[in-house]
């Protein structure tokens, strides 16, 4: 039998705390109204449906280049076909599949790996995994100021 | 010889994460116009000055607290001194030595072990630790978007 050595942070922990910040992020999306979700933005930044075009570009098809080591470029193309927050809501729910599933395909010696993902960033695999959440709760952040200077109370950042 | 488990990461590398992402934000502190890191919000929300506030206030003192496990309430009375951006950027130079100084205090078991943050936030304290980098990373995202306001170049948010 194979016991696993203490860790930091367990592979299952870590999936966790990823979907827990992605459940938030669903939250917001759902809290902007329609035409502001596409329409409303602060200095010419992104609107928060831009925002979110990033973040499913690089979640799911991300994960899925590391389990492959396919080093496939970027992209945002499967999403710009999105025109509605349902048709986001439901992008969002296919890849928080598909991340459950890719994840189950990692092993803890996988994360200390480096990998260059999209072609462009040469790094441990922990330390692109680590990105992918900085930069949503990044943008996530961006979207609460915008939700804010709409009225709108945010969801509370503490619910995963 | 003690030789370490594959790790999803490893202390020193998730210490580097933590510290990578505050020198990031200490070049957002920098970015500010004296007067608007102390008086510059959107849709009444805190100025960056009172942001720092938080995020000083978690970060030392609570791996401190984690540490010692001392769960001595929250407060942000260490910071109301701070007037100037000077004070506040010594301040946080402060803090990345203290907070180098007490990681070395934490063993890879203890990352697993509950711990009640604060007298508060009864969770494992890798995911207390979690919490701080991402509460970070979040208002540090809205500051970016209180700079883009103003007309401000954010520094880049890969660079850390």
């Amino acid at each position: 039998m194979k016991t696993l050595a203490a860790q930091v942070i367990t592979p299952e922990d870590l999936l966790k705390h990823w979907q827990g910040h992605r459940a938030l992020t669903r939250r917001v999306i759902e809290a902007f109204p329609e035409k502001d979700f596409f329409g409303f933005s602060i200095a010419g930044m992104r609107p928060f449906s831009k925002l979110t075009n990033e973040l499913l570009s690089i979640a799911s098809p991300a994960l899925k280049g590391i389990v492959n080591r396919d080093s496939q470029p970027f992209t945002e193309k499967d999403t710009e076909e999105l025109t509605t927050k349902a048709q986001y809501l439901q992008k969002w729910d296919e890849s928080t599949k598909k991340i459950n599933d890719n994840w189950q395909k990692l092993a803890v010696e996988d994360f200390g790996e480096t990998f260059n993902l999209f072609g462009q960033y040469e790094f441990p695999i922990i330390h692109n995994i680590f990105y992918f959440i900085d930069n949503e709760v990044h943008h996530r952040g961006q979207g609460y100021v915008y939700l804010r200077a709409l009225g709108i109370e945010p969801p509370f950042f503490w619910e995963r």
